[in-house]
This record gives structure tokens, C-alpha cells and sequence, in this order.
């Protein structure tokens, strides 16, 4: 690939680029259509991943004094997020007690992350991909952050929905505290809460 | 007030903090039942105000650089974005050309802001307000560019819905151009974009 927009294939001109980044803001509003398996509190409807992201980018800005770690760079995190499950809009979600579906989601998802940034301008479709790919790693202190942002929200809405995904699929105690055992790395007194309101819930059933 | 965490109603403790900080990501969820007049592309289905400020998040971080405004904090624009529809919880949707309902609007907007920010700590609190005023007064450079996107979005939506929203509820040309020119004082390269496809849009029908 050539340098940011002598690629015969992304012609040059500010109104070209404009017109790219307008169809990649069309083309995500599909994000919308893709439904999780948490619910929307109260409302008994299934949770969509445009809506769970806006969440946990609010909660993010809300929670950031929590993180683990000193220079949480935070716009980072909120770009992380924003574009994290962008890829679901070709590659679906898939839900995190699923081990079966797990086995070829990074490559549906690399697919995915082609096609829906490859929409962008190139120097724009690197950084989102790169961003994608920092949160897929969860290496950096920012991905550990983006990533317990993301678990304790879905903890959050099941708690509040007594159990909801949990229950509904028979996902025991010790499988729920070794999924979300992460949200300790990104925001430890978060964890060291939600643990003890799973913990309550799930011996009360 | 006191100051941060000596009021009598908002303990000092991190703990109850950190309670507070949840319970208001909590009650936020249910931004996800507000609708709006505006369609999620291909579905036929009303958006609602949580998915609708994912949307105006990414596309802010897509096309910051299309900014008016030199130095334009984007950080400050993803926070103002990410409350600026919060008080809906409570006050509802007010449709952009509904003029009868924006007489109350305010009124029952600041209510909400009160209930809603005061759930947060006080510093917190204190910070949401600010930019929730910050946007609606919609004087400095952060707050045009916001609205501009929030803006936007709806063109976008209203265009690929074949005027959508504007042809059901019979706004014209005239007005939708006069709502929506502030556009061009967040993102003018965008606005000169919109127009003309607002323009053969409405000449066509």
C-alpha cells in the first residue's frame, strides 16, 4: 500500500476522503442490529452492542479514577471502545460463555475489521485496526482498562437483572468469577464489589 | 454544598463513592428506552438516544479533523457528547421541529439534570452539569462541534431513510436547511457536503 491517499484506489482529494469517512459512518449504524445477550434493565429486550458501547464509554469517564494504573491515557480507551465491536456488524457477537463459537472468531473478526475499516481513508482504517487489534491483545493498560469496562458492564445489567444471561444458560458461579476476574486487572475495587453482588446473587438462587 | 465529600448526604468514604459512581451507571441504562425520530438504517425501527450518542461519538473521532476550530478539545467534546441526552431519561425526546414542546423544554431538562448528575459524587456532578450547560448554551468551540455532529447524525439517517423523519412530519426545505446550518459553524466541509444531498433530495420528491 502506498502513503496516506496516493493509493490509486483512495484518490487524493479532500472531498474523496470526506466522502469515505461519510460512508463509514453510514455503514456502522448496522451496530445497532446487533443484539447481546444482556438486557436492557427493566425493559426485558435484549441489549444491542451501538447502545453497550456508548455505556461503557460513559462509564469509563465515570470509573477512570478507579484504574489500576497512574496514566491511564482515557481518550485512548474511549477510541478503543468506540470501534471494539464494530467488527460484530459482519462477524456477529458472540457470547462470552460460548466455547464453541469462540473457535473462529478472530477469523471471522479480522475479516470483518478489513471489510468495515478498509471503508476509512487508509491512515484512519490503521489506527482504528490498530486500536481494534490493542483491545483484542489486552497488553496495554489502556486495553486492560477498555476491558474491564466492557465485563462489568454486562455483570451489571445481569445483576440487575437477577441472574438474566447467567441463569437463562446455566453459567455457574465459578465460570462467571473466571470470566470477569479481569475487571480486577483494570479496576480492582470495582472488582473486589461486583464479586461480592455475584457471590450474594448466585448463593441465593 | 460543601466541598467534595463532606456533605452530610454524601459521605467521604470511597466506598460509598464508588456506590454512587455505580448507581448512576446504572440508572443511565435507561437512555436505551428513549426514542427519537430518526430510523436505524434498513430496520425501520425508531432510534433511540443511547445508540444515537455511540453514533455521534465515533463520528466525532472520525472527523475531528474537520473541525473549525484549530485546537478543539476532543476529549472535552466525547463528555459533552456522551451526557449531552442523559436529562431524556426524564424529560423525553423533544423532536427538533416540535416548537410547542421546546417551550417546557428547558424547565423540564434542568429538573433532570438535577436528579439525574446528583446521583454522581459532587465533584462529579458538578462536572457533568457543566458540560450538559456547556453544550446547550452552545458558545465555545467543544460545544458547536458537538452539536454539530448531533446534527448531523440526523441528516445522515433522515437522507438514507429518503427524508424519513422530515417527509413523515412534512418539514420543508426551507426549515431543514435553517435548523440544520449550524453544521457549518462545527464542520463546514460537511455541511457544504449535507446541503446538496438535502437539496436533490427534496427537489426530487
Amino acid at each position: 500500500m502506498g502513503a496516506v491517499g496516493t493509493s490509486s484506489s483512495q484518490p487524493a482529494t479532500s472531498t474523496d476522503r470526506l466522502a469515505r469517512q461519510m460512508r463509514f459512518a453510514l455503514e456502522v449504524d448496522q451496530l445497532k442490529n446487533v443484539l447481546r445477550r444482556t438486557y436492557v434493565t427493566g425493559s426485558g429486550r435484549p441489549e444491542n452492542s451501538a447502545e453497550h458501547t456508548w455505556h461503557i464509554v460513559l462509564m469509563t469517564v465515570t470509573l477512570a479514577e478507579r484504574s489500576a494504573f497512574p496514566n491511564l491515557d482515557v481518550l485512548r480507551v474511549i477510541k478503543m471502545l468506540l470501534i471494539h465491536d464494530v467488527v460484530e456488524i459482519d462477524a456477529g457477537d458472540t457470547f462470552g460463555y460460548d466455547t464453541a463459537a469462540h473457535a473462529d472468531k478472530r477469523e471471522r473478526e479480522v475479516k470483518a475489521a478489513e471489510r468495515i475499516f478498509g471503508l476509512l481513508p487508509l491512515d484512519q482504517a490503521a489506527e482504528f485496526r490498530a486500536l481494534w487489534e490493542e483491545f483484542e491483545a489486552t497488553a496495554t493498560p489502556e486495553a486492560k482498562f477498555a476491558l474491564a469496562m466492557d465485563r462489568v458492564q454486562a455483570v451489571m445489567l445481569n445483576l440487575a437483572a437477577n441472574g438474566g444471561a447467567w441463569k437463562e444458560h446455566g453459567i455457574t458461579l465459578e465460570r462467571i468469577l473466571e470470566r470477569n476476574a479481569v475487571i480486577g486487572d483494570g479496576v480492582p475495587a470495582v472488582w473486589e464489589l461486583v464479586k461480592q453482588q455475584i457471590e450474594a446473587l448466585m448463593a441465593a438462587k
